[in-house]
C-alpha cells in the first residue's frame, strides 16, 4: 500500500468513525425521549429529528396517557418537525428512533419524505422497516429512504426489555398482595 | 323456490339494498368534506367515522394549508374520534373515505384497529387498501380491516378528476394572462 493509499484508508476510517459517533449522540437523544415515556407507565420508544446539525423535534410514546392512536414518539416528533420547518415536507431531515416503526409511523415518514431514517432495534412482530414489511424502502411508493439499523442496538432493546420485565414483576407482587388481603378477609371472616 | 324461501330471499335482498343506501349516505358526508377541501384548493379528500350509527368525526385535506403531513383527511378524523371515544382503540367504529389511504393513513387506521373501512375510489398510484399493497389485511399484522370497495365510485372519482381539471385549466389561463402582459410590457417598451 502507498503511503497516500495508508492516508486515504485511514482517513475514510476516521469518517466512518465519526458519522457513527454523531448518530450514537442523536440515538442517546432518542433514547431520553423514550425514559420519558417509561417515566409515565409508557412502553419506552423515543425519537428525534436533526436537520443541519441540529435538533428541530423530539417526541415519545404517550399512546395511553393521550389515549390516542396518533401519540406515537414519530408521528408527534414529525408534526414538530413541520411546524419548524413549515412544510409537510422533511426532505433535509434525519430521524431518529430507538424501535423499528410501525406501519403508521413508517408510512409518515414516507408521506414526510424524509431520506434517511436511523433505527435502535428491530421489532420482528410490528415493524415496518424490515420485520413484517419495509415500507421505507417500497419501489411502488414515490419516495424510499435511507435505513441505518442497529444504532445503540443494544441500549434501545434493553429499555423495552427491562421495562417489560419491572411491569412483571410489578403485577406479580400487586397479585401476591390481592391474595395476602383476601386471606386476611376470610381469617377476619372466620373470627366473627 | 317454497314461499319461505322466497320471502326469506326478499328479505336478504332488502337488508342489503339497507346496507348499501347506509353506506351511500355516508359516503355523501365523506364527499362534502372533500368538498371543503376543494374550496381552498387542497386535493379532494375526504373522510367521516361513524359509531353505533352516528357520525362521531370528519375530516378533510388540509396538508398545503396547514403545512403538514399529518393533515390528511384520516389523520384528522382519527384524532377527533379517539378524543371522542377518549381511547386509542377505535374497535366499534367505521371509516368511510372518499380515496383509497395511502401508507401513513392506511397504518394508522391498522394501529387503531378499525373494524371495516368503506372507500370510495382507488388510487392505483399510491393506494395502500389493494393497489400498490393492502397494509389493511396483512397476516403480519395484529389486526385486519374489512375493506368496501368502490361505494359511490364515481362520484368520489369525479371529485378529483374535476378538481384536476379545473387546476390545468386555471394554470393555462394564468400562463395566458403572463404572455400577454409580456407581450403589452414589450410593446409598451417598444413605443418609448
Amino acid at each position: 500500500m502507498s503511503i497516500k493509499d495508508t492516508l486515504a484508508a485511514a482517513k475514510e476510517a476516521h469518517d466512518k468513525d465519526k458519522e457513527q459517533k454523531l448518530r450514537e449522540k442523536y440515538m442517546q437523544m432518542a433514547i431520553k425521549e423514550a425514559q420519558k415515556a417509561a417515566a409515565i407507565r409508557e412502553v419506552p420508544i423515543g425519537c428525534v429529528i436533526v436537520r443541519e446539525g441540529k435538533v428541530i423535534a423530539k417526541g415519545y410514546n404517550r399512546r395511553n396517557t393521550d389515549k390516542s392512536v396518533l401519540k406515537h414518539a414519530e408521528i408527534d416528533a414529525i408534526r414538530d418537525a413541520c411546524k419548524k420547518v413549515k412544510d409537510w415536507r422533511l426532505e433535509d431531515c434525519t430521524l431518529y428512533v430507538t424501535l423499528e416503526p410501525c406501519p403508521m409511523c413508517a408510512g409518515a415518514i414516507v408521506q414526510a419524505r424524509i431520506p434517511t431514517v436511523v433505527i435502535g432495534s428491530m421489532n420482528p412482530k410490528a415493524g415496518c422497516a424490515g420485520s413484517v414489511i419495509n415500507l421505507l424502502d417500497m419501489a411502488g411508493f414515490n419516495h424510499q429512504c435511507e435505513v441505518i439499523r442497529g444504532v445503540l442496538g443494544e441500549e434501545t432493546s434493553s429499555l423495552l426489555t427491562n421495562f417489560f420485565k419491572d411491569l412483571r414483576v410489578e403485577k406479580a407482587a400487586q397479585k401476591e398482595a390481592e391474595k395476602a388481603d383476601a386471606a386476611a378477609e376470610e381469617n377476619e371472616e372466620s373470627k366473627e
